[in-house]
């Protein structure tokens, strides 16, 4: 049977999602809950990996086993075997057809900033502290450039391998709120397909294009040329959060 | 020259505010930086103690030293010095009848719950789970009964020497919220002064009476004979957070 689960985990003691030696990573925490459960070796795939440093609210991944626990279980069968920054939040089951990545059709990502003179230790861990910020209605008038299908190529970190760098971009939503006196930014990018560093990198250009330290005139032309020193920065790992991923269209 | 710190902690891995032996706390942290900076050793009064576990967003401490450092760099000057889970937001002076602690005319509490069958990381550290609440209608009733002036005693942790335990609640404000689908409810507590875990314990009455579980008639009793016995349960300290203390009536 074909498992499916969605996780939730606070990725700031992580070195991401994929299993490498020397490091603690998400999916060798859970294959080690598994193994621990089951004494099975299972391994597990996700819709995508995460960076060090990225968190999920709803991360996917799948595995194959024949096991006397009903997907539905899982989470309180794996949830005490898991470090608390590690929460199985629900368990389906799906057909083999089914690919946790391959089968994605859009993700949503949150990118979350906030403007400080200092760090705020209570918004620090899930946001990143920028000294200014452009108005909300500058920030959605150029997310409106970053919106559609586009070759993000400038937007993807140099040696990533992929066949193409053309994705859809199908709403970038800008949103303000006020947290111990000071502006929380949350930019949700929602896409049928990310490439590597490419919300990063949005967010970067996103805070240049509004700020007025870049036009839209560089932005085409970046499209155009896929040259990265064209664009903004890209941003620290912790303020991005990858909050869900749809496997039908609605 | 009296020096006033206005200081956000991160309760997490501290044992709370005042120093002890055998565990690492947020004033023996910032009495280390400061030991560090000028080579005094200041000793720091702050506006109450805040237990283990429990955060600050705007934590008040004062102490008398003569430095070449004027206040407003104090941030500067200590934040490098202290870990990330600590920030001085902001410094200023004041004359010698100004005390952190006895000159507060108000303090804002929040508490805040989530509710979902499993834990949310990416929640969890500044908040307490519930399996279920009450509607935000309900619970901002019960809150109109816990405001007011009256003998708090049966809300505060027995053992604790206070000449009285009265005090005035200005306002409870609940407020309510969807982050990553769930229900975050935060309840805003501001009073002229607070017993010990009385926010904590008021939580817990404002989600039984809410909720049906208490009466308006227990509670009333309670004020009247400060039995502990009578009413909800205190709530973990995680959940708390210091948001500000007022000098001055508005």
């Amino acid at each position: 049977m074909r498992y499916v689960l969605k996780i939730a985990y606070d990725g700031t003691d992580f070195a991401g999602w994929q299993c490498q030696k020397n490091a603690v990573t998400v999916q060798e925490t859970i294959e080690t809950a598994l193994f621990t459960a089951f004494g099975q070796k299972l391994k597990i795939t996700a819709s995508g990996r995460t960076d060090a440093g990225v968190h999920a609210a709803g991360q996917t991944c799948h595995f194959d086993a024949q096991l006397t626990v009903p997907p539905e279980k899982m989470p309180d069968c794996l949830n005490r075997l898991l470090p608390p920054s590690v929460r199985i939040v629900d368990g389906w089951a799906a057909d083999e057809t089914f690919d946790c990545n391959r089968s994605a059709k859009r993700k949503t990502y949150r990118y979350r900033l906030y403007v400080a003179s200092r760090e705020m230790p209570l918004i620090d861990r899930y946001a990143v502290r920028i000294e200014n910020a452009p108005s909300i209605e500058a920030l959605r008038n150029a997310a409106k450039l970053l919106e559609g299908t586009h070759d993000y190529k400038a937007f993807c970190a140099s040696g990533s391998a992929v066949k193409t760098t053309v994705r859809t971009v199908y709403e970038i939503r800008v949103e303000e709120r006020a947290e111990y006196g000071l502006r929380v930014i949350e930019i949700f990018v929602t896409g049928n397909g990310f490439l590597y560093n490419m919300v990063r990198t949005m967010t970067g250009e996103l805070l240049d294009l509004a700020g007025g330290k870049r036009t839209k005139e560089s932005l085409l032309t970046a499209y155009d040329t896929g040259d990265r020193s064209l664009l903004g920065k890209t941003m620290p790992a912790k303020g991005l959060t990858l909050i869900s991923v749809r496997y039908a269209e609605e």
